[in-house]
């Protein structure tokens, strides 16, 4: 992929109780929450806690068909998946398909006005990867 | 914890097959490659692969009972764990403790001069957390 990875974005963590998760990150570890919003149509609500250039996201389901539902009822809460930052979700996709690395979505619009896609987690060792590429303003 | 957490220190990934891995996160995602070490005493090899502010390191077993064994025969491979770089691991762990966080293991020289605690999956949620404060030179 000729496309840079300029960062990473984020570290999704999926957790069933939202408070009870920010009870340890930001109250213990003292990791200052910044920002908690609900995305009803993806089922979930997302609490930031920006740390160093990264951040860390809670993400807890708003309804059993949510987006981390199946990984919550399969483990119980974890890291669900690593977000890479990068200058063009589009080229950088379609480079890496091109490469047969098969993806699990294709460039779509994501929170906050980025465009993100996910790589497959059998093309990567098991890990979701989402790629994003925030809006132009914000670059 | 009033020791401050400085940022996201490292995002551990393992893997049965370090070439596989370098394949996708080096040569397809094009993030490269800094250094990689062989742990013989914690039965590991690790790539580590700067991005932005922080790494992924990329950890393979070098033997049957090496520690990312058990989470291999498991999983297959995903994100071990997560680490986060404080700036002093002594002091953060015994705020944590005194807040009734428990431990998987307490503070011990890690690798490259780092001190190094884990906090328990059971305490945050699912996540294995790593907690590093780099040697003097390196802060």
């Amino acid at each position: 992929m000729k496309t840079p990875v300029e960062g990473v974005d984020h570290i999704a963590i999926a957790t069933p109780n939202l408070d009870e998760s920010l009870a340890f990150w930001e109250r213990a570890l003292g990791i200052r929450c910044e920002h908690v919003e609900e995305l009803p149509e993806r089922g979930i609500k997302v609490a930031m806690l920006p740390v160093g250039g990264t951040r860390i996201e809670l993400v807890a389901p708003l309804r059993a068909d949510s987006e981390v539902s199946a990984f919550l009822d399969k483990r119980g809460g974890g890291i669900h998946h690593l977000a890479l930052r990068v200058a063009d979700v589009d080229a950088g996709t379609a480079e890496l398909k091109a490469e047969g690395v098969r993806m699990a979505q294709d460039p779509a619009p994501g929170a906050h006005g980025c465009r993100v896609a996910f790589v497959h987690p059998k093309a990567t060792g098991g890990v979701l990867l989402e790629l994003s590429t925030p809006p132009v303003g914000r670059r």
